[in-house]
């Protein structure tokens, strides 16, 4: 008698292992200086305090902290996040208005599920994050990638693109020190994106896992704050500004949405880890998050600068990169000619790794491209694998070190640099 | 300006609120005696040893045990669920072929996204899990329900449904201790089973979350044991023999599908808690799971018999139960004319709550039944919510008490009595 077959549904045609993935495997040999991961730097994780709280958690709550829980998630934690909403983020938000969702991939995955049928219109920025695409591309849409640059989308670009538009049914975006480029957009971009939302009345999805990690200036009000509450599904994470292994985020939607999330959420995994909600809970309860985040904040500014200077001092003529205000990331544009894949090759064997950029477009192109994650590496070695790295570049550019690579400032356009060149 | 539109996806339409966890939302009010919730009992959960792996854990593994994590899951987990279902279920599996979920909830999803396009068909009991359904909806396939008897699934109807089917792509079936009906299928079903799956080369979908809590008897093999590993995937879950709270689940597929399983879970949401996944790991390492689930299976037990005792003293005419040999519940058939939604109305104004049955059913009707979870009260409790119930119904069926009711024996038929009638 024959097998059974399994059957595939369409949508498994499009989803694929994520590059990322696949190369931190390659990568976890302790020989090879990764700038590849999104990985927060471990040695900032809270180890002891979420000692104290695991401990303190279920001594108090004991057998309740284990049990089954509501599907929305714990009133405290969504009390607790409306908080930081408040004074991180400067929204104001109400704690009904919050699902708790097992990381912010979660987040996106209910949001593919509720509102995106076969062949409906994802507009996104270009590069947009690779996550997204993987979760999106379950529903099987089509992408919109709107020209981008360092203060944000290209407004004009994308009301020719949602005139044009068919099925548009949100615009997928990441404010703040985005995955993978580290561009934040400007205020005057973020309240003109919203303008065209209401205008042509689709909704704005906003990814904001960095959003607390501005290095230096004002931060720019997210647009859940400038939205009057109608337009914007909101999603936060914990993963980078407290530790990613506890899988916990947040969304923020209008109440009929939300419970529409909800009930997503409940046929998913039914809700997040009752204990580790509870933990968390107490966490930002007993310990001051903000003052933890000042302490994030000095050393990913200070590994961003050593990066950046190191590539500044090495880095072939012809090799751009941008210089971000926060977050994890900057992005290294090469020329054209420069195929970033048969890149990542060369530098596998020279033990150092970073992610070609392609896989960041959801249609294909810019393989000249790669991320470069400065957040994971203590200074050290920062300045050895950029030293690895920028060799590999100069043998495949055929050039010779450039002491000033040409350099992008997002955000800071007054300030815009172009060194070298 | 008009607000956005939030367009919802076609499958939206098929996602309603459990009724389960609306009911739990009523019954939360202390003077309800709640039958309605699958909770297992909270004061077996093992607080104290979480407590110290927990610490254990975060102490020895530092912020490794906060970081990122591969989407498959934890390697030791993973040895430890092979280890476990050798010795506890009698099947042979290689660690690589398990992939960890976030409860076994994850697993149907995971299923559903894998297998099931628009109008594909799932061939499941009757009646079935009502979170399977729930998880399956978003990918809208029809259902097709197979008549079931106390010894599983009648495989001549099942022959017959397989032969008509048109898309059938896989048979769900919850063989041990069924949600909700506490029915066990017998060894001569579960051949028979595996045997139309070939024939048809329809795979089945084996959910077995309260396999280890059988309360006598000799275990009866799994359908992923009976299997050469080619037809079934195999959803396992701790929720039930440890505790729900975690979120951890796992399931065991053939391995090109289980590569397809993981590329699913990495969109939904990346990987199930780093830091849950290594407590659970050292727990299992330190501490003896089958020890913990001979008191499990000993209060459980208890508890059936003084439902079951209570029922049968207390039950009118016209009212039949099964009595399961393990799981949480039992199930309740009133006579055809009764509309179990109106009991639980009465119920509630009487302080005691089950789960009207019709929900089970994908396909409607049975609105005369109902499940009656025994797991989670303390006897004096189970005996005092009995009494409010059967006063309910005989209220409701015009009847007196009858101190035999009529009672099934599921899985002992050699045994089976029809009392009283």
């Amino acid at each position: 008698m024959t097998e059974p077959t399994f059957k595939l549904a369409r949508r498994m045609s499009r989803l694929r292992a994520s590059e990322i993935r696949e190369i931190l495997k390659v990568t976890a040999r302790p020989e090879v200086i990764s700038f590849a991961g999104g990985l927060p730097a471990p040695e900032l994780f809270p180890v002891e305090e979420l000692i104290e709280v695991s401990t303190a958690v279920l001594r108090q709550q004991g057998g309740s902290a284990l049990q089954y829980s509501t599907s929305e998630g714990d009133p405290r934690l969504r009390a607790a996040i409306a908080d930081h909403m408040r004074h991180c983020l400067g929204a104001t938000v109400q704690p009904d208005d919050i699902l708790i969702t097992s990381g912010s991939q979660q987040g996106l995955d209910l949001t593919g599920k509720l509102l995106l049928d076969e062949g409906d219109e994802v507009l996104c920025e270009s590069p947009t994050y690779l996550g997204a695409i993987q979760a999106f591309n379950a529903y099987l849409p089509s992408y919109i990638d709107v020209p981008t640059d360092d203060d944000g989308m290209d407004l004009d670009a994308l009301d020719t693109c949602l005139a044009r538009a068919r099925r548009a049914r949100f615009i997928y975006v990441i404010p703040d020190f985005q995955n993978p480029s580290g561009r934040c957009w400007s205020l005057e971009r973020r309240k003109g994106l919203l303008e065209l939302a209401r205008r042509y009345r689709v909704p704005v999805i906003e990814d904001a896992p960095y959003s607390e990690l501005r290095f230096h200036g004002e931060p720019i009000p997210s647009l859940r704050a400038l939205d009057d509450g109608t337009s914007v599904v909101f999603l936060g994470t914990f993963s980078k500004i407290l530790c990613p292994g506890l899988r916990i985020g947040w969304l923020v939607a209008p109440p009929p949405l939300l419970e529409r999330y909800v009930l997503a959420k409940q046929g998913a995994d039914l809700h997040t880890s009752t204990v580790s909600q509870a933990q968390l809970a107490a966490y930002l309860d007993r310990y001051d998050l903000e003052q933890r985040l000042e302490n994030v904040r000095e050393t990913y500014r200070h590994r961003r600068d050593v990066m950046v200077r190191a590539l500044e001092a090495e880095l072939p003529a012809g090799a751009h990169i941008t210089r971000p205000d926060g977050g994890l990331f900057l992005w290294l544009e090469l020329p054209d000619r420069i195929d970033s894949r048969s890149i990542l090759e060369r530098c596998l064997k020279a033990n150092v790794a970073a992610v070609p950029g392609g896989s960041f477009f959801p249609n294909g192109g810019h393989e000249n491209t790669m991320r470069l994650c400065f957040a994971s590496m203590p200074p050290e070695r920062i300045i050895e694998g950029v030293r690895r790295l920028a060799r590999v570049l100069r043998e495949a550019m055929d050039g010779r070190p450039n002491p000033a690579a040409r350099c992008h400032r997002p955000n800071r356009s007054d300030q815009a640099e172009r060194l070298g060149d």
